[in-house]
């Protein structure tokens, strides 16, 4: 394998060769995936550091990833010595990555790109910047060229469909809902382009992405059929005749371009510049027949509100979930009893272990984060066999895991208590707790939107000037990513909350170095019930598991937040225990006594 | 004096003379003053009801009145009988003016409005209205030649200039600062028409609309002059040479337009949609010399951050206030305990007595809200002589009251107990206080906006289902209007809060025939401080007046709300004290106990 320096030394000369000043790789893939296959992470080859929401640039001379708040420290580790620059995204006196091209850009200058994998939107940013400088944006095949060795093949994994007990609404019925949408929005077709979004659509599921159950395809969408773009061969006959039968045809993985240039049939074409990738666009423009609009797709609303059967099926999946969790950590706390030598990557096995055995796993939906200590204090933090921490019996255990069902896709973060703490990391934990019940016990009159709300998740912080640099919530895809849109609790979202909407409610505290602390359940957006002033909605949790309440500072709890603790507790109880053995009931009762 | 039937049967007869089905009449003048002078009242006029945010339409057999939820209660009662409907903005089941309009405008219908009080944003929309309904949108002069008399003449009265020390800046200063907000959005004139923005830019001050320290008068502003249009006879020889020497031209009020029709040198003129009347857009797109931009006036964010010497001034208005506020409440208080029989009316009288001796007193700065009981349910209740309420020595008296001073502009609410209280009069005016304190201590991360801010107010309310039908809170112009935007503390209000900004903090109950009960301060926003998490923003109270604590089930609130109490107090003790005399400081002494 070659190190970093040799990769980019080798990619520099690609970019002399083909005469580009400045290259830029986006975290992206074909389908603005937030996860990419690997067969796409170009960003992460070369610059050796794994992470999502990034660009890497190089210039002949230099280069510097832009990372994230959950990535600063990790990057800052892993980049030193490589050459490559770590650059922290949204810190005052670090330039975004369109202002620092706008400093390095002269007059004639080349920034290289590959269309198929930037959305259009961002392309156009690139545009704008190089057109101010009077440089060329190029669509150059660099990556393809460099990166051979070492490089995974596009993934073809077992594709399959999930049934209306699950899905709640066949392919036919979803297709016909989005057309009405498309003729409401004056459209007779659509380029349906995101993994998840087309996941949804046609019930389609598979292995391409790690962790996430979806096939690498495109779809195009009009009034009289769809057309499937993807590695047919790994359908069942069955899943072939399924989607057949809902009028879907089937072209190979790489021949949307040619399906677009072949069409002569006057169509207006929905597409969603923030998904899209800049050379299918080029593709539609290039056919006269099509009349392209632009506009977020109505797959992503329609995705994000469940129906009833996507619902129960979730909450069932929690259920199970919790279970696992629970047995997880009447384990661990044995075993450290027991002073035996856990490290972090065992916590990972004794989840796998319980997780799987629950009915309808399929996997788990991200890597789990294990993190002990100050290794919390990185948000996403891998532990890696030799080189994870050793757990001590004493500070804070961080597990964030999830796994997906068939009945659903799950997200739940608890950070434990291994056993003495000082004041300060039950005051930090404390907060978090605070930020967390804020949320969960949040009332609003319908209309409000995910940034109003978040502003109730951080009060118990900015009283003290401390945040966490990321949203506090973010939806999860019905047995699918564990990251979805268009509605999140993060600062100026303007999605407006609407029942059936799922969202994780994690608050948390990372100090580099010292602490990491989240506390995450899913909620579900319901009905309040209406009152001359209005109709009102609120929050009920979907995860029904135990929250660590030694390491609370009871008395900084408002009663509200006291009395929301123990209902939920009750819930927790009286929910989980139907599943669990005598003593495992045992345990669960004195972790939910009432404070 | 003509009935509000007969008023309407004229105006009926001429609708009927012009060919016209509908007539709309927005509670606007040509200035899009939030409060007309009495003149340009049709609204009021035609429905014999007082309010502000209005709409009233008039078809040949219909009449409507639109008011805002806070007059819901007193506009119900005045319309009942008079043959106008009283129409409750926003309520589920009315339709919006635009709607109603929309099934009643038929092919060729005509709908007549007034273009000189009709903001273009506004007219735009009636224009789109009637498009899809194959109406006309006519201009006519209907009001005028039906409403001649019982009409107050356009107000005309003295005219002063704000000196620096209370402005900060001159107009001089405050003209270049405009020129360079005019260059930065590539424009070389801008149309000032709004009167708090036209006051704050050339420090211009007068008496023309109640309570309102403005005078009625347009400017132009290009990069060499600035053209005032306003009856200048009433401006004093000092006043006239200030303005001259400012490069400030003068011409009469109605001028504009022929003004307008004259220029042959080009000119790009910035226009604000939202405020600017139609009539005068007309003007301008009349004369091809001058190409016109729409945007947001910049003049109303200058002016809502304040310099350092108004928030100085505007500080020791509210000390002053203070006093005033504190000697009433003595009085209130002996008088009562005395057994006097005191009404609504009489509270101004004792306010006005207390204000106006304070240095410096222009004006109140808004009829005071004096409402006993019930009547306090009305937000916007206005006693009257005769028909109001006697105090008695049990339940709340709501008083909303302020004052212009040379120093700034107040604007406080003090909800009063006058004896014996329900559990349920206790609890609503507890819930009151925590939306009031829940926003006073919040503390958020630079970038944070009204909305966002507004969630933390209401969730007391929104818990138990309950609401007000307003917002939390408005910016005060200084020396100005009691209301200003573009900030304001309400659902879904998009300006982030900057340093400098003023804020009302008013949440309320308000249950029709029972109750009303409002605390208002007024809060400046101030830095927090600065952490690795970046800058953060909070409030400071400039009101300092003693919060009855006497109704306040304290068990209810939180540690921080009482925490947040106590200091409060500690302040208004400390800030007040020193303008009273001995009495009046034992009876503060007590009021500002900690609880």
């Amino acid at each position: 394998m070659k190190t970093v320096p040799e990769r980019i030394a080798a990619f520099r000369s690609a970019m002399e060769k083909a005469g580009c000043d400045i290259f830029i790789m986006p975290s992206s893939d074909p389908h603005s995936s937030e996860y990419a296959p690997a067969h796409e992470t170009a960003w992460e080859y070369f610059s050796g550091f794994s992470c999502e929401n990034a660009n890497l640039l190089i210039t002949r001379s230099e280069a510097a990833l832009w990372v994230d708040g959950r990535f600063f420290g990790a990057a800052d580790k892993a980049l030193a010595g490589t050459g490559v620059q770590s650059m922290h995204m949204g810190v005052k006196g670090v330039p975004s990555v369109l202002a620092w091209l706008g400093v390095r850009l002269k007059e004639g200058s080349v920034l290289g790109y590959n269309a198929e994998t930037m959305p259009l939107h961002n392309m156009r940013q690139l545009k704008e910047v190089c057109d101010s400088c009077g440089a060329k944006l190029v669509d150059l095949p660099l990556v393809d060229e460099v990166w051979v060795e070492d490089r995974a093949p596009l993934p073809s994994t077992p594709a399959w469909i999930l049934g209306k007990e699950y899905a709640g609404m066949e392919a036919s019925e979803k297709l016909a809902v989005l057309r009405d949408k498309l003729k409401a929005l004056n459209c007779t077709a659509e380029l349906v382009t995101k993994l998840d979004c087309l996941a949804w659509l046609l019930n389609l599921r598979a292995s391409d992405v790690d962790c996430t159950p979806y096939a690498l395809a495109f779809c195009y969408v009009d009034m009289d059929k769809a057309v499937l773009f993807m590695d047919y061969s790994r359908l069942s006959d069955d899943a072939k005749a399924y989607l057949s039968a809902c009028g879907v045809e089937l072209r190979g993985y790489k021949e949307m371009p040619a399906f677009l240039a072949e069409n002569t049939k006057s169509e207006t074409v929905l597409i969603d510049p923030a998904s899209l990738n800049a050379s299918l666009n080029n593709a539609l423009h290039s056919n006269s027949a099509f009349t392209v609009v632009e506009g977020s797709d109505p797959l992503a609303m329609l995705k994000a509100v469940k129906n009833e059967t996507e619902l129960e099926c979730t909450r069932k999946a929690h259920i199970y979930d919790a279970s696992a969790m629970v047995r997880f950590q009447i384990e661990l706390e044995k075993r450290m009893a027991a002073g035996e030598k856990l490290r972090e990557t065992d916590i990972d096995s004794i989840l796998h272990k319980y997780r799987s055995a629950n009915p309808g796993f399929i996997v788990e939906s991200f890597p789990t984060i294990a993190a002990y200590g100050p290794n919390a204090a990185n948000m996403h933090y891998a532990p890696k066999a030799g080189s994870d921490a050793e757990l001590q019996p004493k500070g804070y255990l961080l597990v964030d895991s999830g796994a997906t069902y068939y009945t659903g896709t799950t997200d739940i973060t608890r950070t434990y208590t291994l056993g003495e703490l000082s004041y300060e990391e039950k005051l930090a934990y404390t907060r978090v707790l605070r930020c967390h019940i804020d949320v969960a016990m949040a009332v609003w009159k319908e209309g409000a939107t995910g940034g109003e709300l978040d502003m109730l998740a951080r009060q118990p912080m900015w009283r003290h000037m401390l945040d966490y640099r990321c949203g506090t919530g973010h939806s999860v895809s019905h047995v699918g990513a564990v990251h979805e849109g268009p509605h999140s609790l993060r600062p100026h979202n303007g999605v407006a909350f609407v029942p059936g909407m799922i969202i994780t409610n994690e608050p948390g505290i990372y100090e580099e170095g010292s602490i990491g602390i989240r506390i995450e359940n899913e909620l579900e957006c319901v009905e309040a019930g209406e009152s001359e002033y209005g109709k009102f909605l609120r929050f009920e949790p979907i995860t029904f598991v135990p929250v660590e309440m030694s390491s609370v500072l009871v008395e900084e709890l408002t009663r509200e937040e006291k009395d929301w603790i123990n209902h939920y507790h009750a819930q927790v109880f009286e929910k989980i225990s139907p599943l669990l053995n005598a003593e495992e009931t045992e345990w669960l009762k004195n972790k939910c006594a009432a404070v």
